[in-house]
């Protein structure tokens, strides 16, 4: 395609939404991602600019033309140059300002003022509002009568002399009510207002536990200074999620497909550096016990179980307490429940396991001994792995970190510890 | 709280939204949750019900008196009560929708007749709708004639003579504009209509990738049969989120916090075994050598440390590919860039921890041929890990199984079979 004329691309991709340029930008190397820009810059759209993935977002700047690029942003509203030029270098922050009309640049550095990931850099700042004391009537003359109405909104605000929202109508209660029916007898039930410094991730779990819409935004002295809608509370919580899983599998959550070979390799190296160490330790823990596998080197070949069902293990309880805390669902009123559950659960499997491998032990190597060293160390160890899964997340979270970030590791690292120590540690008392 | 009288319990409870006391209600224990509810029963709220975990469900409305059950369920809007009941037992499901009045029961009855996990079981039937050729004034008088708005809609669906829809007008746009202007006029750019039969997985990411607020649903002869919103999207991706990551840690993803103890070992106990099976493969691999290891117990006390690098960098691979499937980044366009990136990543990092590794292993067991197999056996394995951790959970995909489902297992089976077998083959070879 890239070699064809400027037209027929234009027409090819002119029925495609902003968000599939950008997926297919993504998807291409960087040659041909910069000759398709080049090629496609006359009706470049600014929404192509947000939804593209960070990494290539400033590959993309570079390559388009100050012109274009300046055009391409004053189309976008406010919120979304907040969230474009959050990511970017100082340099071109300022390119993309100094494009701006006046008045939007002032919006935008209004916003940037809040704190990186706050209820502040999410808003939109347009908002339909109306004195608490207005009818039906007032408020659809008023709505008729305005000229610039925000491209959507789905509610009214309504808001006390002090500029303090009280309550949310919605549209579609304004259409259906008499004229002279006050707003205030229309308000919607549900109606929680977020402080601008409130953490993003917050917001997104408000909107999804209480079905919110739209919220209004209060600055520090309560008053309205912006709203969220459910789109932009959706995307946070896909990026959440998004956060949460890698950062389970030790991948840093900044990365994507698109990033290069080497940017790549460095982002995961830390995390594999750590492996490394509690590799170490747990290969410590195995030289202990050197005498007793020389042996019996039947000892190094069922090591590995032991361990291995361990970290399985232990994966399954972290996973589900790291998510059940992103759901506010394991809070100080349950925790030991559902830790007494975890440990017993890992009893039961345990003593499962530890049946099917005792019989396996016996008949692998003709050794009761063996299978039943293996039995007793696969339920300790699977026990343990239910204690540490559950614990470590919730201690990290108690400490104000995320638990998804480190847990996987420190909980592999006790079940290999643990498992190893009580394979080789029984063996070496019952066997030597 | 409980021992308490009625009245102030209810008083207490009177602030809560629904979705704060079903989380109440799986924070306590079976004896106590039952206890509440006996006390509480008087206010119970339909909503109650469509917020609890479904495993908890049953044990609620089993507990509630059946006149208070007809009368929280009378008050739910259709497309709750579809959601409500679909994961019941058969004589639960008839109890409620006896309980209906005769319109909703056959509102529910026909929800029901769509596949489970379609966009028929997710829509709401209550459609807000306006012929093609009308103008504003047309539409708001009728709006404002009508008895019965839908509790909540943005959007005005034009319909064509046949019933299909052809756009979305939102009551914003409505309000703004002058009575004699056309409604195809003001119709919004961004318009997707969705199959009822379509997979509700896809009909998130649609909104997600589009930023839909509401979509109009069709039937098979592609008459509009409903519409979708928003919010109805969103607990949808958050249910899939939940499901990827649980599904990536082998755990069962209906299960949740408040399951029993018996419940929980029994789901969790399919992927021990696979993984029991898996590790026993890997064992049986390290059997192959025994020779080898009886006279150098070093390796023993090494070998873990190669499998576990492997699984780590396996597992960076796989999450990042799982996720970038789901989000449908990862496609044929692009499938083998990110297979050689992840490899040549594997090449790097492996690189990097041989010569860590190298010096550890000569310097701990004072044997330079030691160093040299595990930088060897590392370079390899962890290559491998970045082909295994991308290729299995792209395969998997295109044989239509959810690649979170086992790939986990299969990655980390790879790098042990592989860890083990390059460790100890390439000792065997250069010290026996």
């Amino acid at each position: 395609v890239d070699t064809e004329d400027q037209t027929q691309l234009t027409e090819l991709m002119e029925p495609l939404h902003a968000a599939d340029i950008a997926d297919l930008l993504e998807q291409l190397n960087s040659y041909d991602r910069a000759r398709l820009i080049r090629l496609y810059d006359r009706e470049f759209d600014g929404d192509i600019l947000s939804e593209l993935d960070e990494s290539i977002r400033e590959e993309v700047i570079a390559t388009l033309r100050p012109q274009v690029l300046a055009d391409a942003v004053r189309e976008l509203e406010s919120d979304d140059v907040v969230d474009l030029i959050e990511d970017l270098e100082e340099p071109q922050q300022e390119a993309i300002l100094d494009a701006l009309e006046d008045s939007d640049r002032v919006a935008v550095e209004q916003a940037m003022a809040w704190p990186e990931g706050s209820a502040g850099r999410l808003m939109q700042r347009e908002v339909v509002m109306a004195p608490e004391h207005w009818n039906v009537g007032q408020a659809i003359d008023h709505l008729r009568n305005s000229d610039e109405l925000p491209e959507q909104f789905y509610h009214i605000v309504l808001v006390d002399p002090r500029m303090h929202p009280i309550g949310n109508v919605t549209l579609g209660k304004l259409m259906g009510s008499r004229r002279e029916v006050p707003l205030i007898d229309l308000t919607e039930d549900m109606f929680r207002v977020i402080p601008a410094t409130q953490d993003e991730e917050d917001v997104a779990y408000a909107f999804n536990q209480y079905h919110l819409i739209s919220a209004p935004v209060v600055d520090e002295e309560g008053r309205l200074a912006g709203v969220i809608t459910i789109d932009d509370a959706m995307a946070v919580l896909d990026e959440e999620h998004e956060e949460d899983i890698l950062r389970l599998a030790g991948v840093s959550d900044d990365s994507s497909l698109s990033d290069s070979v080497a940017d790549t390799a460095k982002r995961r190296l830390p995390w594999l550096a750590v492996n490394l160490l509690t590799a170490i330790l747990a290969s410590l823990v195995i030289s202990q016990f050197e005498e007793t596998l020389s042996k019996f080197v039947a000892l190094a070949v069922l090591m590995p179980i032991v361990a291995s069902m361990g970290g399985n293990a232990g994966t399954q309880s972290l996973t589900v307490a790291v998510r059940a805390l992103a759901t506010k669902d394991l809070t100080g009123a349950n925790v030991w429940r559902v830790i007494r559950r975890e440990v017993v659960v890992g009893l039961l499997n345990g003593l499962v396991f530890a049946v099917s491998m005792g019989i396996i032990g016996l008949v692998w190597f003709n050794s009761p001994i063996i299978g039943y060293v293996i039995a007793v160390a696969m339920v300790i160890n699977l026990m343990v792995a239910g204690l540490a899964g559950t614990v470590i997340p919730v201690v990290m979270d108690k400490m104000g970190v995320d638990p998804a970030l480190a847990s996987g590791t420190f909980v592999t690292t006790v079940t290999d510890v643990v498992g190893f120590f009580a394979f080789l540690g029984l063996a070496g008392m019952v066997m030597m």
